[in-house]
C-alpha cells in the first residue's frame, strides 16, 4: 500500500496559524475600511462597499468586525492607540518640556496624515453612536492632557513661554489637526517635511524673532 | 351705511413688504437648519427635523430653498461670503502685512465660532455633492489665496519672518478653524477673546523670545 508523501507540512493549519490569518484578514478589512471613509466620507460609504473592495462578502466583515459603527470605532480607536504611544514614548523620554513637545508634535502631526490618524480628525464626536462616542472622547482628551502636560513642564523649566497651556495645546493641535484634511497621501510633499514645517512655524512664530 | 374704519395701513402688503417677509422666512430657516447641521451634524439632520423645529412643513423648505443639499451649500455660502467680506475689508486697510494678516485672522477666527463659519468647517467636501463641491473649493481656495497673499506682503515689508506663504497659511488658518469644533458658543470664553489668544500664540510662537 503506498505510503503519503513524508512533510513537516501539516495541510491542517495550528492554533497559532488560524489565530494569524484571523488577525491578517481583520487587518485587512480594518485598512480597507479607514481609506474608503478617508476618501468618500464615512456616511458615503456602505459596508457593501468595503466587502467589494476585498472581493468578501458583507457577512464576513460583520463576522470579524460587527457592524459599520463598530468598524469605525475599531479605525479611531487604532489612530488614537498610535497618538496614546507616541505620547508614552516622549513621556519616558529625556529633553527640555520644548524639546519633548516638538518630539511629540512631531509624531502627532504623522500619525494625522496617515490612515487612522486621518480618520480620527475626519470624524466628529456626532458621527458615532453615543456609547461610541463617549469612548472617543474619553481617547482624546487622553491626548489632550499629554500636550498640556508637556507644555507645563516646558513653562515650569523655561523652555516654553508662559502661556494658558490648554490654549496652546487647542492651538497648535488644530494646526496639526488640518492636514488630515487637505494633505494628498499620493502628492510630493512627505509627512515628515511637513511636520517639522508646521512646528517650526508652530514654535518660532510668524513674527521676525 | 357705516363706511370702513379710515387708515393708512392696507391689509393687503405692498410688494417690498412681501420680499421682506419672504427674505425673513428664508433667514429663519437657514439658522434653524445650520444650527442643527452645527449640533447634529448634516448626516444626521433631516429637512423633516428642520421643519419641525420652525413649526413648519418641509414643503415650505423646499419653496423657500430647495432640497437638503441646497440648504447645506447655502448654509456654507454665506458663512465663506463672511469670509470674503471679511477679506476684503482689510485689503483695503492700512498698516503693515503683519498688522493686517492679524486683523484679517481675528475675523476669520471669529467667524469660525460663528454659526454660518462654523458649518464651512465642519463640512468636508465629499459632505457635499460635486456640483456644490467644486463651488465650495473655489470660494475655500480665495479665503486661502487672500491669507498668503497678506504673509507674502507682510514677508516683503519685513513684518513676517521669512517663511513659505502657503505653509504658514495653512497653519494658522487650520489652528484658527479648530474651534469650529471644539468651542462651545453657550460657554465661558468669549470668541473674542479666544481669537485673541490664539492668534498671539500663532504670531508669537511658543518659544521664549
Amino acid at each position: 500500500m503506498k505510503q503519503p508523501p513524508a512533510s513537516s507540512e501539516s495541510p491542517f493549519p495550528s492554533a497559532d496559524q488560524r489565530r494569524m490569518t484571523r488577525e491578517a484578514k481583520r487587518a485587512a478589512v480594518l485598512r480597507a475600511a479607514v481609506q474608503m471613509f478617508n476618501e468618500r466620507g464615512f456616511h458615503q460609504t456602505s459596508l457593501d462597499d468595503v466587502a467589494a473592495r476585498l472581493g468578501i462578502s458583507k457577512p464576513t466583515i460583520y463576522h470579524y468586525l460587527g457592524n459599520k459603527d463598530q468598524v469605525l470605532l475599531e479605525c479611531v480607536t487604532i489612530g488614537l492607540g498610535q497618538l496614546i504611544d507616541a505620547a508614552e514614548e516622549v513621556r519616558c523620554g529625556t529633553g527640555t518640556g520644548a524639546d519633548r513637545l516638538a518630539a511629540f508634535l512631531t509624531r502627532y502631526a504623522q500619525i494625522n496624515m496617515d490612515d487612522f490618524g486621518r480618520c480620527v480628525i475626519r470624524t466628529g464626536d456626532e458621527a458615532l453612536v453615543p456609547e461610541s462616542r463617549a469612548r472617543f472622547r474619553e481617547l482624546k482628551r487622553q491626548i489632550d492632557t499629554n500636550i498640556r502636560d508637556l507644555v507645563a513642564q516646558g513653562i515650569a523649566d523655561g523652555s516654553i513661554a508662559p502661556c494658558d497651556p490648554k490654549m496652546l495645546a487647542f492651538t497648535i493641535a488644530g494646526a496639526l489637526n488640518w492636514p488630515a484634511r487637505w494633505h494628498d497621501p499620493e502628492g510630493d510633499e512627505s509627512p515628515e517635511k511637513l511636520a517639522d514645517q508646521m512646528i517650526r512655524l508652530l514654535s518660532k512664530g510668524y513674527l521676525p524673532r
